[in-house]
Formats: structure tokens, sequence, C-alpha cells
């Protein structure tokens, strides 16, 4: 069993497979949370004394995240989440008129939203990605959604806006791939990459560094608490990109309004945050490092949700939504009636949680989803495919 | 002295008088955030379970804001810090190349910067109304702020920047008259409020109300944690402003992306934040409320800046900015030499800080600021005084 599990409260008392909606958090993070704010009372809040402290809290976090990011430093963004991550650089960028933001159609609603809503002030067209349905194994997935970008790419594309993992299927997407095929398109899009569900589950690196935007959240895959994240930012959107919301922290010289924004990241920070956060989120990341490198934990992922992929295929009122084995910790799947009918996800939802059984539904397409994590048990996987086949009676 | 001063271990150390910087965590507090987040654990964090608990502390939190700013609780937005509360409903506003912003030249530089790249984005024109040195006692200086308003407004004006009570001087506008004023303009100038300095100091509720943007943060002087506050918008900015950052939690309905915003402050909130913090402001506003009504803090909070500010007139080496008492916490003032030269405020700070005081210097003008709230006792003035004085000879 993971030395992790043992730091996790959450899990004592229920059999959990919601990581991708939350992650647990752990003692040790959530003390360090609190050391933080107990050293602050004592240093500060509003000294000299103190600033040290916050400025060792940044970069230190910021570091850590620039490695597993496969970046550098000055390429990260701190954000309060995901959405902020993906809309605040977005806001900034150089639009004309007639320009074509293509969308993969298994974005999050809110991502999606804030493309309409971009595309309504600075006129520019929608266009949609069907990555949803991909066939066969990864390989077979990859070159299926290239051919399908391929075909989506018009001359006025300007921003491609895709999930690296996506939030309903599972699927994982060909990003450096993707990267590669837009920088060889004579508009050269932009690439903005929803990371919520890829930043603690499956390496990054390469697809960080390839995006112009990939923006991800410490409370999910990594166990930190919630309201931290941060976006990685490429150096041409660093130089193109205007700051949008504007505060302290854009600023070079915080008593300097006119035109003095950092050049680096932090000229998409904004003011004050919760900087006790930040110690969390350090935390959970080192705890997860003592667990192995990220792809000695993506296996163990992997392990677990590919098991519980298998027990429904062998369901016979289940249907996994992948054709094949998941890449990452993301299962989802459909419940059916012995005579075919269809089972509302959202009853599952209660009537497993009335067991402590926690995964959680999804409406488009309406599914179900569990996760599985570093944390997860086979009994817990053993556990979930009983219930689920309990209902199926 | 203040049943609340026991409660914060940052004044157990210090002499400290930064409350307009960052105010001090009641212990309390961080015990409630710290309660949240057991609890969040133990139901959750990502289940039907918790949701109930996670809706009543927002509920709550808003009803409890709402109450204190004097309005309705579908006005209020949740925000991470000030600069958010100001510029989120700014960028989502109907502006038309051409139309001019009217800002105070005592406004944060993080505002002021925003305006700038705003108007560069919609080709707008910027005008500054000068409140920095308004003259005599509180009405003389009313009366000022309106005749330099009224030879400020044009045709083309569109909006109006003021904060509350100024940062650096402490000197409070009249925002209800600067209000009134405005809706007899033929173009209804929107009234953004930076509030920054006010709620938790000054009763707020008039100029709240009266505003199209009163944005605030809970870590100052309410005396809440850092990366949380809030944004009073007004039923017209509601019904014209457009969302901007744009997450799941401006979405109406979480699942459909195509236009179904909130119409109510929820439509400038963004995503995922740090819930538990809502437990600790909430816990620190019912903390003020036991010291008495916000009249009655707010007396006590002047008996101790009077006393400050009258000593430093009292003292040969200093003069305080504002000519007359402060109509709150805030007391700025310059320092010189015996001969009159000018002694530098950043070595000022350092000097006191080795002491164990903690003031704060400011660049524009160029200043020292000391704040006093309800927890300042007799003793601490008497002490900054005396150090002040010290510095002098």
């Amino acid at each position: 069993m993971s030395k992790l599990r043992a730091l996790l409260p959450a899990l004592a008392n229920k059999t959990y497979f919601n990581y991708g909606g939350q992650g647990p958090l752990p003692t040790p993070s959530l003390e360090a949370i609190v050391d933080t704010w107990r050293r602050l009372q004592e240093l500060g809040p509003f000294t000299e004394a103190v600033w040290p402290m916050l400025g060792g809290l940044s970069s230190g976090l910021r570091a850590r995240l620039a490695r597993w990011c496969g970046v550098s430093a000055d390429r990260i963004a701190f954000t309060e989440n995901v959405s902020a991550g993906c809309v605040l650089p977005l806001w900034g960028l150089p639009w004309q008129a007639g320009e074509e933001i293509l969308i993969g159609d298994a974005e999050h609603p809110g991502v999606v939203a804030a493309c309409h809503e971009l595309a309504r002030r600075e006129q520019l067209s929608l266009a949609t990605l069907p990555v949803r349905d991909l066939p066969g194994d990864q390989s077979q997935a990859d070159a299926a959604a290239l051919a399908a970008l391929e075909r989506a790419l018009t001359p006025r594309t300007r921003l491609v806006v895709l999930s690296h993992l996506l939030w309903n299927s599972g699927r994982l997407l060909p990003i450096e791939a993707v990267a590669q095929r837009l920088a060889a398109h004579p508009r050269q899009p932009w690439l903005l990459v929803d990371a919520a569900q890829s930043l603690g589950s499956v390496p990054v690196a390469a697809a960080a560094a390839a995006a112009d935007i990939y923006a991800f959240t410490g409370h999910k895959w990594c166990c930190g608490p919630e309201g931290l994240g941060a976006v990685v930012l490429s150096p041409r959107l660093l130089a193109e990109g205007r700051p949008t919301l504007i505060g302290w922290r854009s600023l070079r010289n915080e008593n300097a309004a006119a035109d003095s924004f950092h050049n680096d990241g932090r000229r998409f920070e904004v003011a004050t945050s919760c900087t006790p956060l930040l110690a969390g989120l350090e935390s959970s990341l080192a705890l997860l490092e003592a667990e192995g490198s990220d792809q000695a934990r993506l296996e163990r992922i992997q392990k677990r949700s590919n098991a519980l992929w298998q027990g429904l295929r062998d369901l016979p009122n289940a249907r996994p939504l992948l054709p094949s084995a998941p890449a990452a910790g993301l299962v989802s799947f459909k419940l059916h009636r012995p005579d075919g009918g269809a089972i509302d996800p959202a009853a599952v939802v209660r009537t497993l949680g009335a067991q402590g059984i926690w995964l959680r539904s999804l409406p488009d397409p309406a599914c179900l989803r569990a996760c599985t994590h570093l944390t997860t048990t086979e009994e817990e996987v053993v556990r979930l495919l009983q219930a689920l086949a309990e209902l199926g009676k």
C-alpha cells in the first residue's frame, strides 16, 4: 500500500474514486499550511521580517513546478484555478476579427463558454475539433486526432483549445504532435491546453513545454489545497500577450503604474492570494515525488485503472467509454439494465455514495467516471466492481 | 483592551501599525479554516455529502457581507483580492472608443495600470481627478472633492475610479455624493470604488450600495485570511456587464456552455477557490461584530488615530499629511531632520522594525503610514510617538 495513503484522512472512511474532481489533502500538507500561517503571524503579517519567508515559498514552488513541467521558472504564473490559467492569457492575446478558434468537442464547459465570449467580443469564429470518440489504442487514437486536426485547420485558425487528458472519456491527446503541426501552419495558431487532469497523473514535461498556455490546478491529482494552480506560458506568449487582470503582482515596479509589467509569468499574476497554500502544494508535490518518478507513478495509476476498465468490460451491465485500456487514471463508463434500458448516472452516484463509494456522473456523454490514483487499492477496485454488478441485478 | 486583541498572536510580539497592509488573523479564524478543511476531508473532498456544507459556508458569508454592505446578497461576487474585484467587472462593460476614464490621483498603481491597459485596448482616454491633497476638515474636503469632480467631468466621461478611503493619505471620499452627481450626468458614468481600506474600518453600507463596483478584501481591516475578498455590483452593472474570466462558477448550468451565465454576482466568479477561507472570514467578521456596531468600532479606531495624528503634530520633526483629524485609522506623515532635511521613509521602517514597531513607507507622496485599529492600545501610540521623536534627535 502507498505510504501516501496513510496520510490521507479523506480515505479513512470512504472508497474514493473522485481524484479528478478533487484530490484528498495529506495531513502533512494541511500542517504545512497551518505552520505557514502561524509563522506568518509570528513574523508579520505585514513586516519586512516576513517577506523573505513568503518570497522563498513562492520561488521554491515555482522552481518545483518548473521542474515538473520541464520549463524554466520564468514561464510559470501562479493562478487561483485552471479556468483563470486558461482564460487570463487568452484575453491578452492580439486578436484580429475573422480569426478562428478551434475547440475540442470534449472540453470543459467553463473554457468553452470563455471562448464563446471571447469570440463574441473579438468577432472571431468558432469551430469544433472532434476528439471525443477517438478509436482504437493510443497510437490509433493519436493518428485519428491528428487527422481530425488536419481536416479542421483552416487558414484562419488562430487558436486550438484541447485538454491533455480528456475529463470525460479519460483519453490522452497527443499534445506535442499537435504543437508541431501548429508550428507548421502559416498562422502558427496558439495552443491552449487544459491540463486539469494531467499534472500529477501523467508525465507532463513534453506537453507543457510545447503548449503556449498549459494550465493546471494543484487540488486534483497533485493532492494540494484548493485555490492554487499555475499556468506554463510559452516565450512567444510572454512576448506578445498583454496582462489582463492587473494588480501589484503584475507590475515590475509596484509603485509605478505606467506600463512596467513583468516580462515573465508574473505579468499574469494579479494581487494578494493565499500564500500559505503554496506550502501545502509544495508538501503534496514532495509526497508524490517520494512515491517514485512520474513514469513510475503513472504505471501504478494505470495498474488500477486498467484493472477497473477490464473489470467493467467483463460486467454484463457496463461498458467503458474507451475502446482500449486507459492511458491514465480516468475510467468512464455507462451502465445499463438487464433489459438494456439506460440507468440514470446521477442515481447511481447517490446509491453508491450511500455505501461509502464515491464516483461522479458526467453529463455529456451521460456516463459515470471513476478515477484511480496511486492511493487506490486493489480491494477498492473490486468493491466498486461488485457494487456496480449488484446494480445490474 | 479589546477582547479581540487577546485572540491575535501576531500582536503578541510586536507593535503593529500595518492593518492597512494586512490585518492579523485571529486564532479562532485560523481554527475555523482548519476545522473546515478537516470536515471537508471527512465528508469529501468531492462527494454529495460535502456540497451542503460548502454551499452553506458560501451562502452564509455572502449574506453576512451583504448585510455589512447594505445590499441584497445577489449583488455580491466573491473574488481572490481587491484587484480582481475592481478589474473583472471593468473588462466586461460595453465600452465605446473615445469614452473617458476619470481616475483619482491617489489610486493604487494596480488599478491605475489596469485602467491604462483597458484604455489602450478600447481606445479610451484617461483623465485625472485631483483628490490627493484635499484641504480642511471632512466637510471642506468633501466640497473640494465634488468641485474637483465638477471641473473634471466631460461629456465623454464614462467611468470614475476612486477609493473610499485613500490608501496613502487616509482621506475619506464622499462616495455617495459622487454617485449622485454621476447619476445626473448624461452618460451616467460607472463608479468604481476601491474599498481596500474601508470595509472593516468605516461603515460602508451607503457607499457600497451607491457604487457600481465596490471591491474589497477580507485580509486587511476585516482581519480575515489573505486570498478572499468580494465585490458589490450594481443592478445595472449586472444587467449590462458581460462575464470575463469564466469558469464553472460563472455558469448557471455548469453543463451547458452556451450563454447560460448567472444573472447575479456569481457571473463574475470564476472556478474553484479555497473554500475553507470562507469560514475564516466569517469568523473574523463575527469577532468584529462582537466588538460593537460599525459606528462604535470606527469611533474606537478614530480615538487612537486622532491621538496619533495630534501627537505627530506636536512632534517637532513630523508633519501629518492630513490637515484635519483622520476620518478612520490611516495616519500618514512625513519626518524631517532637525535641520529640515528629508528622512528616507524606508530607512525609518527598518529602524523601527528593529525595535519591533512596524509601519510602512509609501512612495507617492513619499511618507510613512501608521494604521490604528480596534486592537491598537494607547501605549502603542505613545511608543510609536516616542520612537519617532528619538529619530528627530
